[in-house]
């Protein structure tokens, strides 16, 4: 099941690759263009997973109301559309309905990662830990796997529902990667690489991948892997700019204190590229950040250094590859192309 | 999604249906008929869920082999055999990966249930949770539900998807009706027993009809039913001795103190039918047993009532209801019918 998902000199020597291309001239804001399909399509989220049981409701609602922007069913509706689904046609319906489903796999991972062990529980219970409990918190999150299992099976395609489950296979193994990896691992490149895309990636591509069949697409013709690689390089992008910004932006911007990755004993981008300039930066990376002042020292590599940077140029790198698949899209509303082209720079340009 | 299972009057007035008729003449062992398609099962079992990742690995295998008999797969691969499947046909393949999948979903959610919460914790910590933490219980119990996922998704019947999704609802919402049950619901024999349904019978009654569909049936034909309903009854049975053996089988047997399930709150059978004979009993079944003489005093009150004998009765009920479905396969070996008899005599007089 381990896959490489660029290739590796693209992980490190990112000067070979052009340039990002300016954004569109008329700005197009993705998520104001697909609000009329986003808006149904949430309450109809609450309304699919909170028939049931007033707890797992109450659980499911916090999380749905929590995140803001919906990233995930944003790019669906837009690729869909961009695939060449008419916004009244029965593939659209069906590809609204595949991004319920991709943002109640989303939340349900949310959900079973909020779990707690004991040793955190010594540190302090978690948010919704101390609201709901473990135990709630794994059956809410089977729950909304189950209710996207179901709802998966009546779409009535069974590739669909065979990249749907391999997305939540990848997401396991990404935790799993992340849970138990071993000190030569954290500062492993191809490790953090392949980690955040089974963690993060995996979902936006397959569920692209997705939609480009039920737009009658071939999984691996030229549309569906268009769609795939869109959707790939994007969530990429997408984790090394959330990677980057636990360094850079402020606690206040982020919500959560800033270094929080570290924090926790996880090396990301700026820290690994850190290491190729600064030797001494691989020994803190090995034990996680554990001793008193390796915080302070790791963060003082990666300011010296040019870790920031060359993490923001990889995700630009990969910005640009899913731009070039936007092209490779069949739809005839350039409208609909652009915001999908500006996703890519907001992406990139977003400062918490 | 409430649904009754038996209609109401089964419940309780058990003495109006007919009584359990003897077992087969000829004593066949449901366990040693099924094993030569069972054992390469389990390991291909293993293989399916080990290749992975070590951790994953080891806490499958742990959860594999402290399962003894393999009751879930026994029942589907000789119900399929009795559905007409012959042992060499393209439809028993597929029906041999649905007992895999079964298997992985009734062990995901014994991992699942291991998952323990503060509360738990400071009552001290259960073995497997002691052994690998809840996080890792998390994620081991997605990725086995994951890869049932794709697994099913690769048999390629949408109708097969929907009803084993169906089933993690159910296993799901039965947890949920279990872990927040309003003091009423307590006392009440509907609300046991459509949550021994969903949390037992489902995946049992379900993943029989599916069988049902492998074969070439329709899963609401006459086949179809038969064989649900064979594996709904069995399930319930099943669930209802194990409830009783709480209160009559001794510790040594059960390998867990007798009384766990009043310890832990819970009133089966045993003490709903007691509380109908001793309306004290009511008080100590809402307040849980949570003082400090409640456990002796209801121990007492199913002493002196018909408690067990009528769960007994009502698992008879279910067993005959079991065996009726089986005369209506349409198999032509009637060694296997014979089996799937003696599996309903067997689950009614296991000793723990």
């Amino acid at each position: 099941m381990q896959r490489s998902v660029v290739p590796s000199e693209l992980q490190v020597e990112v000067e070979q690759f052009p340039p990002l291309e300016a954004p569109p001239s008329t700005h197009v804001d993705p998520f104001k263009l697909a609000e009329p399909d986003l808006r149904p399509l949430s309450d109809s989220i609450k309304d699919l997973v909170g028939i049931d049981h007033p707890v797992l409701n109450k659980v499911a609602r916090h999380f749905f109301d929590m995140q803001g922007k919906r990233f995930r069913p944003t790019i669906l509706l837009l690729v869909s559309q961009a695939l060449g689904s008419a916004r009244d046609s029965p593939a659209f319906t069906r590809q609204k309905r595949l991004a319920e489903i991709a943002e109640m796999i989303h939340t349900a991972s949310l959900i079973h990662d909020d779990v707690i062990d004991v040793s955190d529980m010594r540190r302090g219970a978690r948010t919704v830990h101390k609201i709901f409990g473990n135990k709630v918190a794994v059956l809410a999150g089977d729950f909304l796997l189950a209710r996207a299992s179901v709802l998966l099976a009546r779409l009535g395609d069974t590739k669909v529902v065979e990249l749907m489950a391999t997305v939540l296979e990848d997401m396991v193994h990404g935790e799993m990667m992340q849970a138990r990896a071993e000190p030569d691992d954290l500062l492993s490149f191809e490790h953090y690489t392949l980690k955040n895309y089974l963690k993060t990636g995996s979902l936006i591509s397959l569920s692209c991948q997705s939609a480009a069949v039920l737009s009658g697409a071939q999984a691996d013709g030229a549309l569906g892997v268009a769609a795939r690689d869109y959707g790939r390089h994007l969530g990429v992008a997408y984790q090394l700019i959330d990677d980057l910004l636990d360094f850079t932006a402020s606690e206040e911007q982020l919500g959560k204190p800033a270094l929080a990755d570290m924090a926790s004993g996880l090396a990301t981008a700026p820290a690994l590229f850190a290491a190729r300039q600064f030797p001494e930066m691989a020994g803190l990376i090995k034990r996680q950040f554990s001793q008193e002042t390796d915080l302070e020292a790791a963060y003082d590599f990666v300011q010296r250094s040019d870790g920031v940077a060359k993490s923001r140029r990889l995700a630009e790198v990969h910005a640009q590859l899913a731009i070039s698949n936007v092209r490779a899209l069949p739809g005839r509303d350039e409208t609909v192309k652009q915001a999908l082209t500006q996703l890519c720079h907001d992406v990139l340009n977003r400062r918490a």
